[in-house]
Formats: structure tokens, C-alpha cells, sequence
């Protein structure tokens, strides 16, 4: 009983996260957000271990400083600095964290499929913090918060995400989020970088019809994720799917521009629009705080 | 003066320390493992310094734990990011951390020998987190406690520690530990991995002879400081030396296993004797917190 | 406006800090040195990012103590376990951190020239924690602490700094730092470790000349930056430029010795006189916490 309590708690993606608990989770980051106070004693004596065996600067950083605002320890553990190297496989180490006393975990994993089967046999929420190129669900969140923010909306809206959808966490858990919240998708990509598994959930469009949306949501092309022949070179790849100045140019005036970031600055959007004026990238890192602060306190309540 | 009474205070290994101090450090786990609030601040405004000169997810973790729940600040250095890169000695790290105001260090070290000399010129208590070949006393300690919670007393059982002796510093500590508690102890190794050095101290007994003890403690195989010649194949190792499911099955009722973790599934033992009922292997791992919080408050008080 | 006063909160060097300001930051260090209790309240809810894009063991360390008797959070980017390594430039990453909330950051840089762009550009103090060839003020600053706790005062004081002064942002800041405090300071390196460009600011003196002095400043070697033809060898460095036992113990009975630490023994300095009853290099280091949170009180309040 307390087992499945504590499953409700996990965080995996937001594929089947109903309406009610996106609400949720968007109003408690409003609450967070709001409070004037940077700590909180909230969650003091909690232990939050991020455990990120993918590495990540900002969405560690994010993670970490959303745990000590809410008054949580939050305890490190990289991949890289580990004995993950000397053979241990991932589910002995998150066992292992669990059985010392750990409140919740923030993981992060490269390959996809072992965080589902891990949340099945561990007793504490797991929150996913980026898993393969299936979802990454407090992205999405945060991307989510932010759109609300600026409308005050997100039903009716139509968003367009635009890139490498193929390998995209991010595209995949906004997709769900976004149409959960009554939002209208379009994906748009080059051929190679399409993922045809969920043709039946949106539509691709081309580039010019992306542009036409309310919200113009870029992906960071995954460089290294691609061999010499995927993409002929970033030259090209901006040419024909980047977010130029001149692209950027014609948006609608109440068109906003997101990304995850980091941005590969001059291939998926061009330097000067990154700090255009409808750029929301630096709000939306803003966001993610309060946004994290959020669904930790939900893990640890 | 002062300098005796914090040499006191070090913990280098077992080897020499009294029943009376592994009494008092268990009595203190136990009150740590009873206590319900998960931070005290008994220890508030304690620096500890976590030096890790030789990588390790488990331990540093757990004494992280450990520190933290004794509101102790846990400070992190690891080798792989310092300037020991940088031609730095191990020795001058150390003086340099001690001089910028720690309470103690725990320590990890590759190298055999350096810490007793560390202990002789550092004025902070030492809490030795690994000690090359040589001695692991919290691991020995956790392992002393598991024992005790499920025997009631440690006086009288027969502790066979089975596998890589010769590399072994969990060996070491609980075969040191474990004879001062008044247990018998029984070495179980193939000849390349006994270590002659500690025949004096107890006997090496067959498989067969090892599997009717009260306590089995199976080691981590190290595979990577084993060159070619001395492993034929883990499979070999497995047939002779393993704990495989059908040894487990043949075990008396009241006998436990015992593991320092990580395992080597299917090597030293079989995968499904990872979860036996009378495994005792993340119970192991639970109990490292409170030790490590008894050993750090005797280092610290 | 606001802006203009969280720039003067930076410290970038000391090349154009004023002299009430090094006075300042040495007078909250006394008093940060005095304090019996070893954590204070003074600045709990306030994050600090500790940015180090160059490992470092020491002075990441020393800044996070620092930071944890203010009662701040610290929180670690190391360049090495950051996705730096996937092409995100330092100013984003920078840029990405002060969108998170910190409330200031301590950043150290490989490469020259680009923290003062990035100090133009940011809302939070930024403190240099050592920034390629060019400055390393908290070092200077310690020394200036040192060398003031000593010998009562700065002003008068005849300060050599011998050694690689090509490659030292140690050196630099503590020629700012001194000349600013009222002493008079000389250089002294081989032909191929001078600096043209401080030629105006202070005279190349020879060994013979440099060991006259009140302060003998040794600097590292950074034999890592030299190709082979610079350092015949270490020997040959250590013949013309060691501060030797022999010169050791021809110096004023009233100098003092100093290196900003680690030493390559033997090779700069003899291994003997690095614990030399003059040298205060461990004592440099133990004031490193006290100035450091003056510092870092400077960029909170």
C-alpha cells in the first residue's frame, strides 16, 4: 500500500500524467515563485540524491538549488566520479542510495527503458531528470510554465516544435504535457530527424507552416548524436530548419521563442536571436526552479 | 598533548583498537539507527572533509550521510577533479585542507602505507574510508553491527570471509574486528589469492569446510588488479569459488550472507543470492549510516 | 543603477581596487579570523555558485568553507564533469547559473580577457578565483593578510616576488595589491619567465638582490606550461632560482618566506624549507578562509 502511495510520487514523464496533476504541479511552482524568502525549512531533514549518470550542468544546478531552497540535503552523485566504472550497474547504485536513507532521487540516464523497470522495484519517488530520448518531463514542465506565464493560457494555443525530434526527451514530454493542457502540436523536422512513432499524435509540418504558431518551441541538435551523413553540416542544417534572424523577423508579434538550451548558437538559432526580445530562453531557466521546487516537494510530501 | 588525545580520535583500522572501543562505536550505532529525526545538530558548525584519493560512489555517499544527519558541513574532494593531477602529493592535500580548518577527514587511499604516516603529522582526526590492501574499518564495522542485530552477540559464531583475501581490505578489518569480539574466523581463498601474511591469524578451509559457518562473507573478486594469468575465467572462479544458488540452497537455516557490495553477479555470487532471504547485503548498506555516524561523532566529540 | 552598485561588488583584481577598499576587505577578514564560532547565520539563504572552468583543489575548498561559515549555500560546477564538454561556451553557461538565482559566483578561467566581458554583462557579483595569466585576487589578498598579520603593517615593506612571473596572475595581483598597500616590490625570473609588460611597475633584480628582501614571494613553476626548451630542467631551474636551503639560511632573521602553494618541492623551493620556521605557507593558506569570507561578505551585502 505505502509502495503504491509512494509510485504516485515518481515522476517518469508526463504521458500519462492527467490534467489535475499538471495543474498541480504548475500551481505550486506559482506558490514557489512567489515567495519572498529563498529558503525554506519546508522539507529540512529530507535527503535528495541526483543521480546523474548522463552528465548535466544546468539541470543538476537547477535540481540542486530547488532542493536546498526547499530545505532538503541534496547529495551528488555523477556518473564519472563513480564506481559505475568499475562495473556496478545502475540499478545496484540507485538500490544501493535507497538503502541508505534517501528520501527521493533525481536520476538521470543515457540509455533509455531502465528507469521504468527501476521505478517498478524502489521504494522512494524517483524523479526523471532526462531519460535516453524518451522523456524529460520537468523541461517540459518548466516549458509549460512558462507559456502559461506569457499567455495565461495553454489551451488553444498552437505550438510548434521544431528539430530533432527524433532524439528529442524534450520534444516527446512536451508533446504529451502540451496537448494534456489542450494545446495544439505541430513537430517539424528534417526527414532523418523525424520520429515516425508519433506520426499518429502530431503532424509534421514544414518549416514555413511552423512558423505560423503561437509558440516557436527549437530543439538543441544533438551534434554528436549524429554521424557525418545525418546532417551534411550546420551550414545547412540552419539554412533550411534554423531560427535565423530573418525567420525571426517575420514571426507574429506575440509569437514567443523557446529552447531548452544550451543553444549550438548560428545552427539551430542564430546568435542574435537567442537574446532576441521574444525570447524566453533565459526565463524559461529562470522557471525552472520554482518549477522543480514544485515536483520535489510533491516526491517528498 | 592535545595531539595524543586526537590521535586518539583517528580510526586507521581494527587491528588495534580494544573491545571496549568497538563496543562503545556499535552502542553508538545503535542509538544513531534509533533516533527518529533524520538531522540533529549535534555537530553544527563541524566541517568534515571527504578526501577521496581513490574513486568510490557507496562510501562517500554514505558518509556524506553519515555527516549531514549529524549536521556536520561535508566537504567533497575527490582526486580525479584536484590538482593531485597536477603533481600535488597526497600528503601536502591533505596538511593543505587540515590548515584551512577542517574537524576531520575521512580518507580513501590507493597506496598502502602513507596513511599511518598521514596519522603521525595531522592534527584532525583521520577516519580511514579505505586503505589500499590494508585495512576498511567502517566497512568492518557495518559488518561487525549486522552481525550483532542478527545474532544478538558476535561472541562464539564462525565467520568463513571467502574470495580475494590477498587483496582484500575488507578481509582484513573484519578479520581483526571479529577475532576481538570473541568470533572464530575462517579464511577461504584459491591459492593465488591467499595472503600468507595472515596465516598466523587463521586458517584457510576448503569451500566445503567455509559454506558450514554461521557467517558467510563473500568478497568482491577485484578483476581489474587481476592480470590474465591468475583468473582463468569468471566462470572458473564462479564454479569454485561462488556462492552460486545451489551452495546457498545446501547453507544451515540460520546462516547469512554477507557482501561489502558492489557484487560481481553471477562471479563471486549468483545473481538471485543477491536477494535471498537470508542475504543481509542491503541491510549491510543501511547500516553503514549509523556506524558512520558513531565513528564520525567519536572522531568529532 | 542597481547594476552599477552590483558591479562594484565584483572583484576582478586588484590592478585598480582602491586602498580603502584592500583595507576594507583585510578588516572584515581580522574580524572573520576572531569569530569563536565557526558557522554564522549572516548570509543563510544566499547561493553561491563556486565556478571553476580550472580544477583546482585548494581554492574551491577554501572559498566553500568560507562560504559555509557564512551560512551560504555553496553550490560546485567543475568544467570537467559539465556539459562544457558539448560546446556550451562559458557565457552561456555563466549567464545560465545567474538565471537560476544564484546571488553571487566564483569563477576561475583558463583563458585570458574574458571574465571582464562577462562581468560587463552579468547581474551578480563575480569573484576571481584565479583568471589565467592575468589576475588571482584572493590569493593577493591573502598574502597581503599574511604579510600585514606579521609584520604590523605593509607599507615600507620591500617584497620580492621570484619565479615564473610570466605565466602568474599571483604575481601580478600581489604587485597590484602590494604597491597599492605602500610596498616597495621587486622581480626577479629568468629571461624567459619575465613579463615585458610590468617593466614600468617594478625592476628585474637579480637573486642575489631579490633575497635581501623583507617578504621572499616564491611562485610555482608551472612546468606544465613550458615546452621543453624553456626549463633546461628542474635541476638547472633550482641551481640558478630555488629558494634553496643554502639561501634559506642566509636570509634577514626578520624575512619571511612565502608560496601560494602547492610547491613542487625541490624544485622552486627546497623540500626542507617549505616547513622552515620563516615560512609562512601554511599559515597563508589558514588565512585564506577568513579573507575569502570578507570577500565574499564584500559581494552579499
Amino acid at each position: 500500500m505505502s509502495t503504491l502511495i509512494r509510485h504516485d510520487k515518481h515522476l517518469l514523464g508526463l504521458k500519462r500524467l492527467p490534467k489535475s496533476e499538471l495543474e498541480a504541479i504548475l500551481n505550486r511552482a506559482t506558490y514557489w515563485a512567489s515567495v519572498p524568502s529563498k529558503v525554506s525549512n519546508a522539507f529540512q531533514g529530507s535527503f535528495v540524491a541526483n543521480m546523474f549518470f548522463e552528465n548535466s550542468t544546468r539541470t543538476r544546478f537547477s535540481f540542486e538549488i530547488a532542493e536546498k531552497r526547499l530545505g532538503a540535503e541534496a547529495i551528488n552523485f555523477t556518473a564519472a566520479v563513480s564506481s559505475v566504472q568499475k562495473g556496478e550497474s545502475i540499478h545496484d547504485t540507485v538500490h544501493t542510495l535507497e538503502s541508505m536513507g534517501i528520501d527521493a532521487g533525481v536520476i538521470r540516464l543515457k540509455p533509455s527503458g531502465i528507469l521504468e523497470e527501476l521505478a517498478e522495484s524502489i521504494h522512494v519517488p524517483l524523479i526523471n531528470a532526462g531519460d535516453g530520448n524518451n522523456e524529460h518531463p520537468t523541461q517540459a514542465l518548466l516549458d509549460l510554465y512558462t507559456i502559461q506565464q506569457h499567455f495565461g493560457q495553454i489551451a488553444g494555443l498552437h505550438v510548434a516544435i521544431i528539430g530533432d525530434i527524433l532524439h528529442s526527451r524534450v520534444a516527446r514530454s512536451n508533446l504529451w504535457g502540451l496537448q494534456t493542457m489542450g494545446a495544439s502540436v505541430s513537430l517539424c523536422a528534417p526527414n532523418n530527424m523525424q520520429a515516425p512513432e508519433l506520426l499518429p499524435y502530431a503532424p509534421y509540418v514544414s518549416m514555413e507552416q511552423a512558423l505560423q504558431a503561437d509558440v516557436i518551441m527549437m530543439l538543441r541538435v544533438q551534434l554528436e548524436r549524429h554521424d557525418q551523413g545525418m546532417i551534411r553540416s550546420a551550414e545547412d542544417y540552419r539554412k533550411h530548419y534554423g531560427l535565423t534572424e530573418e525567420r525571426a523577423a517575420k514571426l507574429a508579434p506575440h509569437t514567443i521563442i523557446m529552447h531548452p538550451a544550451p543553444v549550438n548558437r548560428n545552427v539551430e538559432m542564430d546568435d542574435a536571436v537567442v537574446d532576441h526580445k521574444r525570447s524566453k530562453i533565459f526565463t524559461q531557466i529562470k522557471n525552472g526552479v520554482p518549477v522543480r521546487m514544485s515536483v520535489i516537494e510533491r516526491a517528498l510530501s
